[in-house]
C-alpha cells in the first residue's frame, strides 16, 4: 500500500526480487488504474501490475503479508480494521503480518505522538502492542506479532549506533546525535528543500530540538536505561547534498574513561554475529548505498568521550529493506533472503 | 521586474555590484512587500529593498533602464505601455531602455511565436523592431533601440558557436546542435525534472524537434544565409545533472573540406578581439560558471565535418549577464563594466 | 582477472550474486594477498577471497569461464596462452570461455588497433576470430566461441541505438553520435578529469574525431552496410557530472523521409522481444543506473532526420553486466539469470 | 606565493578584482614560466602574468603585501628571511605585511605543532608573535603586525560559532564541534577521497580525535576562558559531497539553563555590527558559497543545551577571502573592499 512513493516503491523493488514472495497488488491512490511501470519506469520487465486504489480490509485480511508506506496517519485506522476483518482482536492472532513503514505505530505515548505528528492516535492499544522493527534488537517481538512498526530512517542509524552503549550503561551524560541525510529522505514530492539547483551544493541543519524522530530514538534507548531515567538526548538532522544515505555521528560522555578494548568488546558482542551490521574502520555512505547493510564504528579517546558513526541507505536499511528483513524474521526465513545485494559504489 | 526568479535574481545580483547602477526598485508579484533578502538571502548586506508588486507605466517611464524577467507573456503588453508613457511611439525614442530577458520579443514571426509559446503576439511591431541582444553580433542595433530582446540561454551558446560559420557560408548541409543544460535553466519552481533525488545522477533529452529555442536559433542564423534559404537545423536540448551552465556541441557538414587554418581564421576574425568570448582548446562549463564568459572551440577533421563546442553560464552570459552587457553597450559604458568577475572553479 | 578496478569489481559483484556461478579466484596485481573486501568494502559478507596476483595458464585452462578486466594489452598474450594450455588451437575448442572486457580483441584490423590503442596486436587471428559481445546482435557467434570481446561502454550505447538503422539501410548520410558519460567510465585511478571539485559541476567534450571507441562503432555498423561502404560517422564523447551511465544521442540523415510508423516498426522488430532493451518515450540514465537495461527511443521529424537516444549504465550493460549476459548465452542459461535487478532510481 | 593551488588561486582571483591591489607576481614551483591562465583558465582576460618559481627575499621585502599559500612548512623559514631582508627583526617593523594561509604560524605551542603537523617549528618566536587572522576577533593585533596567520577553514567556522559563548563563560561542559566540508578543502591534488565516482554520493567522518585543526580551535577558545582552564573540546570533521563550503554544528552544555533572549543578546553583541557575519534562522552553505560571508545561528532548548550552526565558503571566508579581509584591516581600507560579492546560489 502506498507503492508509488519512495519507500513504497523501494519495498516493491525488493519484494519483486525476493525468491519467496509473490506480489499480488500494489496500491496508489493517485495512480489507481495506471501501470506500475508508468510511475516506476525502472521496474519495467519486472511487473505487469496496475496500481489499485486501495485494498479493502476483507481482501487484505486474506494476505500473508502487507507492506504499508502510506503518508503518516494512513495506517492508524486501516490496520485495526484489516486485522479485525481477519478475526483478530489484537496484534497476536490470525491474519496477515503488517509491516508499517510510516510513523503511525512507532511512538508508544499518545501525547508525544500528537505533539510531534499533529495527529490523534486513535488506536493507542495497537501502538503499544506493535513490535518496533529494529530487527537486530527486537527479533523475539517481531516473531510474535501481527504488526511491526518499522523504524524511521534517522532512528535506525542512531539506534544501531547507540543501543550497545545504552545496554552497557554508558549513556549517563549528554548524548548528541548529529545526523546527515540524503535528499530521497524527503520523499517524492518536489519542494524547495529538494530543488536540484539549490540542494545539490547545499548543506543545512533543520528541526533543531524538534524533529519527530527524536522521541522515537529516546523511547528505544530508554528501554535499556534504569527504570525512570532517560537519556539526555540532543538530535540534529541535516540535509546533505547526496541522494541516498544517512550518516550518523553520535557522541556520548559516559562520565568515566572507557578503553578501546572495552568499547570494542561491547560492539563485538552486539554485532559480531550480525549479517547486516558490519564493524568497520570508516563507515561510508557510498559503500552501503542501495544495500541493507549498516557500517558502524565506535571510537574512544580513552578518557571520557565516545564517538559512534554509522552509515546506512535511508530507503533500504532505514526503510523498505529493514521491513523485508523483518518479514524474513516473522516468516522464519533466513534473515538475509532477498537482501544480499551489496552497495553500488563503483 | 520579476526579480525573485532565477534570471531576475541574477540580474539583481549583478546590478547591485555594478559601479554605474543604482537599483531603485525590484518587483515580484508573489512577494510584494517582503524584503528582497527574505527571498534572496545571499543578497543580505547588499540591499535593503522590499519587493514591489509592480511598477506603473508612468513611473517606469522615468527610469533609465528596466530589466524584465517576467514569465513569458508578461512583457508583451507592459513594454509598449511603458514606452508609450514615455511619449514614445516606437523603440527608437524617449524613455528607458528595456532589457527583456523573456521570450516575448525574440521571435519576429507572430505565427512562429504563437506555435512555440502558445501566446498571441499582440505587439508584433515591437517584436520586429526589438534589437536581438546577442551582444557580440548586434552592437549597432543595441545602441539604437529602446527595446533589447535578450537571447535565450540555448540560443546564446548555439549562436556564438555557429554564427561565424553562417557568415562564412559553411552552413549548407545538415546542422546539429546538441545542447546540455544545468538544472537552474528550469527556473525556481520545483518540479519533477529538477527534483534532486532523480536529477542529480540523471541525464535525458527532451523537446526533440520541438523546443521553443529552435526557431530563435534558426532566425538568427538565417540572417547570414543567402536570402530565401534556411539552415537545415536540428536542435536537441538535454538535462544534465549540474546546476549551472550550457554546453553546446554543434556539428556542421559544409559539403567541402575545410582546413584547420581556414577554420581558425574564421573564428579568430569573429572573436579575436572580443573580451567575453575566449577561443580555447577545451571549453568547460566549470571554467565559465558564474561568469559572463563564453569559452569556445572550433575543430575540423580536415574533410567535411566541423565541430564547434561552447560553454557558458546559462544565467549569466545566457541570461542576466548578457543583459547587463547590453546595457553597457546601450549606455556607452566600457562593455565589461561590472562583469569582469571570473568563473568560480576552485 | 583485474578484479579490483571498476569493471572487474562490478563483474565480481554480479558474479557473486549469480545463482549458477561459483567464484574461485579474483586477481589484482597490486593487491595480491589482501582480502578482496579491503579494496572493495561493499562486498563484505559476500566473499572471503583474497586477491591472487595472477592465474597461471594451466590453472586458468581448468576453469569454465574467465572474466578479464585487465588494462588494455593485458589479455593479448594471456588469452592465447590459456586456451593453448587447454589444448585449444583456436577460439572454438576446449577450455574456458573467456569474456574479455578490455579493448584487446574488439578491433579486427591490426593497423587500426595500433593507431588507436598504441599497442601491437600480436594475436591478430584471435582478434579476427573473437565474437563481438554485443549480445542482442551476436548470440550465434557468442554461443560458438571461446573468446568474447565484450564491447566498450560508448559502443554499446551507440550500437544498440544505430544497428537497426544500419540494417534498414538508413545510414547513408552523415551519422552523428554525441555521447555523454559518467565519471566512473574513467576508472578507479584518480586524475584531473575526475577530481570531485572540478568534475562535479563540469561538462566538456574530449577526444574529438579521435576517440578509440570510434573505430569499434564503425566496424560493427559497417557489417550491415553494402560491402565496401562505410558509415560517415562522427563520434564525440563528453564528460558529464554524474557517476554512472552513458547517454547517447545519435543523429541520422538517411536522405529520404522516414515516417514514425516505419521507424517504430524497425525498432519494434529489432527489440520488441528483447528483455534488456526497452523502447520508451524518454530514456533516462537514472532509470537504468546499476541495471543491465538499455532504454531506447527513436524519433523522426517525418522528413529526413532521425534521432535515436539510449541510456545505459556504463559499468553494467556497458561493461560487466553485458559480459555476464554473454556468459548466460554461452552456457545456455536463461539470458537474464542473475541480471534482473532493476535500476536504483529512488 | 603558491598561487596555483586552490587557496592561492582563490587569493589571486580576489586580488585581481580588488580595486586597491596590483598583483605583481604569482609563484608556483611546479608551473614556473607558464602563463597563469594555462593552469587557472578561468582567469583568462584578467591577467597576463606568468608564474614565477619563487620571489627572492630581497625582492619580496620590497612589496607591500605578500599572500602565501604554500604547502605546510613552506612559510616557516621564508617569512623570517623576507622580513629580515626588510630590515625587520620581528613582526612589528618594516617590510611587507605577510598573510600566511598555511598552518605554519597558527599554532603557538611548538610541541603541539610538531605533534599535529609532523614538522619542526624553527621560528617559534614568529609563531608566538603572529596575529591570528580571525578578523572579527583580532582586528587590533592584525593592525599592528607584519605577519598574519590566517585561520584554517574548520577553525574559522568553529570559532565564529563558539567565541561568543567562550566570552560569555558558557563553555564549561563538553563542547562538540561536528563539521562538514566540501571536497575543495582537500586541495588540487586528485586522490582517493576526492575521486568523483566515490565522493559524489559519499559521506564519511575522518580524523576522529586527531585532526590538526583541533588544537587551533582549542587555542583560540581557551584565550577567553579563565586562565589555566581549557574547553573540553571534541572536533569531528566530515567529508560531504559538495565542492565548496563548511557547515559547522557546535554543541555546548553550559551546565545551566540559558534563555533564548540571553543567547540572542550574546550573539547580537558579538556580531550585530559585523558586515561579514549574518545572524540568520537557517545558515546554508549554498547561500554563502563563493562569498566572504558567514551565516550563523544560535539556538537553545531553554534548558542546558545550545546549538550553534555556521556556514562559510571554505576557500573564501575560510581561506583567501579572510586573508584579503585582513589585508583591508592592516592597510586601513574599508573592511569589505573587494569582498562585497554575494553567494552564487541561483
Amino acid at each position: 500500500m502506498g507503492a508509488s512513493g519512495y519507500i513504497g516503491g523501494e519495498a516493491l523493488r525488493l519484494l519483486l526480487g525476493h525468491p519467496c514472495v509473490e506480489v499480488v497488488a500494489a496500491t496508489s491512490g493517485s495512480n489507481a488504474g495506471r501501470p506500475v511501470t508508468s510511475i516506476l519506469p525502472h521496474l519495467a520487465r519486472l511487473t505487469d501490475l496496475d496500481f489499485s486504489a486501495d485494498i479493502p480490509p476483507e481482501q487484505a485480511a486474506e494476505l500473508d503479508a502487507l507492506f504499508m508506506a502510506l503518508p503518516h496517519g494512513g495506517a492508524i485506522e486501516r490496520v485495526p480494521r484489516i486485522l479485525a476483518a481477519a478475526g483478530n482482536g489484537g496484534p497476536r492472532g490470525e491474519g496477515p503480518v503488517v509491516f508499517d513503514m510510516s510513523g503511525d505505530f512507532r511512538v508508544k505515548d499518545p501525547a508525544t505522538f500528537r505533539h510531534f505528528y499533529k495527529l490523534e492516535q486513535t488506536a493507542p492499544e495497537w501502538a503499544r502492542a506493535a513490535a518496533y522493527g529494529l530487527t537486530e534488537w527486537n527479533r523475539d517481538a517481531i516473531r510474535e506479532t501481527r504488526l511491526v512498526a518499522c523504524p524511521g530512517c534517522f532512528p535506525t542509524g542512531a539506534l544501531l549506533a547507540l543501543t550497545p552503549l545504552a545496554r552497557a550503561g554508558l549513556l549517563k551524560g549528554p548524548v548528541v546525535v548529529d545526523s546527515k541525510t540524503g535528499s530521497s529522505g524527503s520523499g517524492k514530492e518536489p519542494g524547495e528543500g529538494t530543488h536540484h539547483p539549490t540542494r545539490s551544493q547545499d548543506f543545512r541543519a533543520y528541526g533543531l530540538f524538534s524533529h519527530r524522530h527524536k522521541p522515537e530514538i529516546a523511547q528505544e534507548l530508554d528501554k535499556w536505561l534504569p527504570s525512570g531515567t532517560s537519556a539526555s538526548l540532543t538530535f540534529t538532522p541535516h540535509s546533505a547534498p547526496m541522494v541516498r544515505g544517512i550518516f550518523t555521528t553520535a557522541y556520548a560522555f559516559p562520565g568515566r574513561a572507557v578503553s578501546t578494548a572495552e568499547l570494542q568488546e561491547i560492539y563485538e558482542q552486539a554485532y559480531g554475529h550480525e549479517y547486516f551490521v558490519r564493524l568497520v574502520d570508516t563507515p561510508r555512505v557510498a559503500v552501503v548505498t542501495h544495500s541493507n547493510f549498516c557500517d558502524l564504528n565506535a571510537t574512544t579517546d580513552g578518557e571520557g568521550t565516545i564517538i559512534v558513526t554509522s552509515a546506512i541507505d535511508n530507503l533500504v536499511k532505514g526503510g523498505a529493506g529493514q521491513a523485508v528483513q523483518n518479514m524474513n524474521v516473522a516468516f522464519d526465513l533466513p534473515e538475509q533472503t532477498g537482501l544480499t545485494f551489496p552497495g553500488t559504489i563503483p
